[in-house]
Formats: C-alpha cells, sequence, structure tokens
C-alpha cells in the first residue's frame, strides 16, 4: 500500500510500505476513506515529539471501512463503517475503568498507550491501517454523517471539547475566552455554547480568524497583536479577566496570555501541544485560587457528540477548508503548514 | 497598646502603637487572647510579599475577646470568645456569593480583600485588633476547645483541607503525597485522613519531620535528601505515581518535586506561598491530564472544621510545639524561623 512515511525531522514521503496485518485477537484493519491533518503532525515534522522515530506512518484521524477483523473482536464486522478514534484504549485496565482512556495501561510495545496511531505505531495517513483494541477504540458511523464530518470525531471536536471546555468547568454565564482560532480553538468555541456561556472570545494574532471564529459561536473576538488586546478583554469582562481561558496552540506566548487574562478563581485549560518548557508566575499566582489543566483527549465524549453531530446540533461544516485525494497528501500539508496564507482549517484528505 | 510592626525587610519591632477604633459600623474590635505564626510572616519579612509596607502591624491568626462591635453587628457582642479568620469577606459581592471569600471584592482602602490581616490592613500580632466585616470573618470559640488549638482554625486547618486536600481532590483509595512536613503540610495530611486515601506519604528534608508527620497520619515517609527518594515514591504508588501531590512548602524545588511524582490524571495542589516563578515542563505534561490547583484559603470549612475539633475528631494538639507570652513574641520568632534547629511547628504566644 502507500502511506505517508516520516523520515526525521521535516522529512517525510508518500511511499510504498507493506499492508498491515491483524498482530492481535483484538485488532482490525480499516481501509481508509478519508483522513487529515493535526497541528499535531506539524510538531512531529520540526521534531517536536521525540518518540516518533522515522519510517513512522503518520496520522491519527481517519474513516474507513472494516476488511479484515481479529478473533476477538465480534461488535464490529466486515464493511463496517467506522471512525478511527486518535486514542487507542485496551477498556480493562485501572485507567481506562476510571476514563482516563488517554492513558491506557495496555502494553503495545511498550506499556502505556493512549495515543499511538503515527506515534508510536504506524497511523492512518495511509491506504490502510492496523487498529488495535478495535472494539474500545472505532465508533461505527450513523447514517446520513458525511466522512469529513465523522472524521471531526477522532479528534478535534472530542479534544476541543474535553480537554478545553470541560477540563475549564466552563458553565452557564461563564466569560471563556478561547486563545488561538485554528482548528482545535474553533472545536473549543463550537462546543462551548453547549454549556451557556455569557460570552466565548476569540483570541488569535490574525485578525481573519478572529472574524472566521464568530461563525462557529464566538461572541466577541480580540485581535492579539493589537498593543491594548489585554484591555480588551478585561473590558468584556467587568475588568476581571475571564472566567475560563482556553490555551488552544501550545507556544509560551499563548500560555502566558492565557494567565494573564483569567480572573481569580478562574480556570485555565491548555490544549495545545508543548514543544517548550513555561514560565509559571507561581510568584504572582498561588493566591489567585486558579485551576489549570492539561491534556490528551479521553474521548469519553465522542459517542455524545457523534449523536449531536447525527442530529445537526453541531454546526461544523465550515471546518473543512480544502479538500485533496489522499494521493496528493504532500499538496495538503504544504497548505495546512501555511495556514497564515492558505487560510486553511481542516484539509480532508478522500482515497 | 504593644503590637508586632513591620519596619521592612529582615526588620520588626514589638512596640507602642494607636489602640485601633471601630472605622465602618461592620467592625468588631477584638482583644487578642492567644496568636501565632505562619510561615508566610517569615515570607513578609523575607520581602517576598512587597504588598506589605513598613509600619504594617504583622499577623493574621488569633483567638480574642469582643471588646467593642460596631452599629451594624448584631449577631455579636462584647465578651463573646472568637476566632478571627486569616480571611476578611463581606459575604454580599459576587464572589462572596460563590464561596470564593478570598478574593472578596469589598473596598478596604483598595478593591479586593481575601486575606489581608498583617498584609493590608494590621494585624493580629497585637494586643487589640480590628476586623472588618466581623459577622462574616469571626467565628465563636466552642465550649471546651482551648485557645491553642482554636488558633489553628484561623489560618493551617483550613489551608491545608481546602487548598491541599479538597483542591487536590483527595478520594478514597488515593495514593497522596504531602511535599513539605511543616504545620500546614502536617495540616494537609491530618485533614486528608477524613476521605479514606490508601496511603498519605510525608515527603520531606528532614527525617525528624518525616517521623513526626506519622503522628499526625501519613502512614508512609520519604526522606526527599535520598538520592532515591523518587524511587520510593514510586515503590509506594505502583510504579505510576501518586493520585495526589500537596506542595506545602513554596520553593521551585518543591513545586518540581510534585510535579515529578504525580501519575497521569493526577492532581497537583499547591499550598506554598511562593516568591519566585517555576518552570512548567509544559512539552513533557501537555499530555498528562493533571489538574495544577493554586490558592488562598476560603474558609468555607472553618464552621466544619471548628465542629470536628470540638468533637475531639481532629488530633492536632500536637501541632503546637513551644509557648510564648504574647510581650517575647520577638524571642518567639526565633524559635519558629530556625524551625530546624527548635523542631518548631506551631509557636503559640498568649497575651
Amino acid at each position: 500500500m502507500k502511506a505517508l512515511v516520516y523520515h526525521g525531522p521535516g522529512q517525510k514521503a508518500w511511499e510504498d510500505v507493506p499492508d498491515p496485518t491483524i498482530l492481535k485477537p483484538t485488532d482490525a484493519i480499516v481501509k481508509i476513506d478519508t483522513t487529515t491533518i493535526c497541528g499535531t503532525d506539524l510538531h512531529i515534522l520540526k521534531g517536536d515529539v521525540p518518540a516518533v522515530t522515522p519510517g513512522r506512518i503518520l496520522g491519527h484521524e481517519g474513516v474507513g471501512t472494516i476488511t479484515e477483523v481479529g478473533s476477538a473482536v465480534t461488535d464490529l464486522a466486515v464493511g463496517d463503517r467506522v471512525i478511527v478514534s486518535c486514542v487507542s484504549a485496551c477498556g480493562k485496565c485501572d485507567f481506562c475503568k476510571k476514563g482516563v482512556y488517554s492513558h491506557c495501561q495496555a502494553d503495545e510495545g511498550a506499556p502505556g498507550i493512549g495515543w499511538i496511531f503515527g506515534h508510536l505505531i504506524d497511523g492512518t495517513q495511509a491506504e490502510l491501517v492496523r487498529v488495535p483494541f478495535a472494539e474500545t477504540s472505532l465508533y461505527r458511523v450513523p447514517e446520513g454523517v458525511p466522512d469529513e464530518l465523522a472524521v471531526l470525531i477522532s479528534d478535534i471536536l472530542p479534544t476541543g471539547h474535553e480537554i478545553g471546555v470541560r477540563y475549564g468547568a466552563v458553565s452557564p454565564g461563564d466569560v471563556v475566552a478561547v486563545v488561538g482560532a485554528g482548528p482545535v480553538g474553533l472545536a473549543a468555541i463550537t462546543t462551548a455554547a453547549l454549556y451557556g456561556p455569557s460570552r466565548v472570545i476569540a483570541v488569535d494574532l490574525d485578525a481573519n480568524r478572529v472574524e472566521q471564529a464568530k461563525r462557529f459561536g464566538a461572541t466577541d473576538g480580540v485581535v492579539s497583536s493589537d498593543a491594548d488586546w489585554k484591555e480588551q478583554v478585561f473590558a468584556l469582562t467587568d475588568g476581571l479577566g475571564v472566567d475560563v481561558a482556553i490555551e488552544a496552540v501550545g507556544v509560551p506566548a499563548t500560555w502566558d496570555m492565557s494567565l494573564e487574562i483569567v480572573r481569580p478563581a478562574g480556570h485555565v485549560a491548555n490544549v495545545g501541544v508543548h514543544g517548550k518548557p513555561v514560565t509559571f508566575k507561581l510568584d504572582e499566582k498561588w493566591i489567585e485560587n486558579l485551576t489549570i489543566t492539561t491534556g490528551l483527549v479521553n474521548t469519553n465524549t465522542s459517542p455524545m457528540l457523534i449523536k449531536l453531530l447525527a442530529q445537526g446540533k453541531l454546526d461544523v461544516a465550515g471546518f473543512v477548508s480544502h479538500h485533496y485525494a489522499l494521493s496528493d497528501i504532500l499538496d495538503a500539508y504544504e497548505t495546512f503548514g501555511n495556514a497564515a496564507e492558505t487560510k486553511a482549517l481542516k484539509v480532508v484528505l478522500t482515497a
């Protein structure tokens, strides 16, 4: 088959590789019909995620059709149309029992899985993918949900919702700022609306992204290259700062911004994938009764989000900005990697 | 009257000052019968808390007798024996309504109060103290509770409990580490037991403090000057780290230690008063589903703790290591400030 293979920082190729095979009774093989590129893939290509070694097939998002199942798989069958979750989980270990699927302790080469596709095992930017723990890591796609919306369930919708909105404890009447209005930021903005906030402020360096965020539920926007951006946020929050700041970029500057605009007793939910440590001003913040969270998606809410998607209650069609054939994935990376110019959000690839 | 006055970093004096007077109808004047010294007072004397200006009377803990009340005070009377809470709150603003008394927005010179005694207004290391918002900041002492235990309700018991144990979300079966076994750490250790943890590990540089912590509910102890201290913690936690790490010192090293020993999906509750920023390794921790909290005590649980104290259900008598006359407060500071040598925990001063 063909697949996108990582060859070390800055290097990748669409090339011939062996087809995946069933290795364990709980595996399935899925033919990828639709996949997409995540900001995390760009982090990997920058060398920010050293656990990804050369030779790895990238990608952790996809929708496809089951072509083979292991002997222990009884609830899924060949021909089923499924969403591949970015998080793999055994469903049986202590962490899975607590719903912390992101830190499943099963052994897939080394103990501790969670996010392994395109990271510790081969991923979904390929014609075929082996899915471990198929029954706890795949979701059937409901009738009427197109692939390009279903693929948003692989990662960004549950990530924005769980790690941004739910970890941030967004509650009725809250003022929420989402720092970074890229795809995951938009997923947080859209799903924050489920909890009745009084305002959702999109904060981004790019004025276009700020405007665009208003189409997805942001009630206000602040362009963070404005010298008085912080005063603009405080003017929207009775001068006290936001109740919840959701960091959706993954660089020290946006961490700092999130901490600067949160009010006492507020929440900072870090969603961004960081490549560097940050400075935490505990000398100022020890007294502020803050709650700061980090995390990888658990997919606890994926079934719920699939239901809302099937009911047309999540208006996310506009998340997809570009379409490519899977074989043109190198062009798709080019477009996604230059989002400031191309205005790319999610770039969808179809087999 | 006599009071302990701060005269800038490293300088303090027990000297004559004017008696406090009622300034607002909601005030009370309390004659201090018993007070104590907090680690925060030492931070102030080091110059770590620049909001404290020369001329300020120090201290935010005390038990005393009401000598005068303002015209709006109807539920307290002259002669009542009361605990002075370290946090002052109006009980009426939006933050108070939410139970976040630590960030009360009332105006006592500048908007936003909370911890003001010995900080923004004159404190309790004095013969008399003016207590603003008396009815929402004083608690009657139940019969049979001696002053030297009641004074633990002013700050350290609710601080250890609320900011350590409750913010850390200690739950049945959890393994909890308390990093720093000084008075506030001991308050966290003692109150953690209320929630049924499987282990409470006291971690401290000082082997004596670690041993002593076992008298207050620690099930295990680790001396952090041991080269393998971290391995010792992991050996007690199935190799995964603790569910809850409570930082009870306030220096970068103990912040780092707390982050190093917490397991994925665990909690780090910062209780320490920090004078410097810390490094937060978000490049490692973004993926770990951590919850990190900071805070000043809200005193939400002070009435509950008073009840347990009155019932003899909090075995905290051993928290008090030294007794002094109030007029010997300079000697008491000497003892408390050299705790490594003197083995001081709480140093109680009696008028």
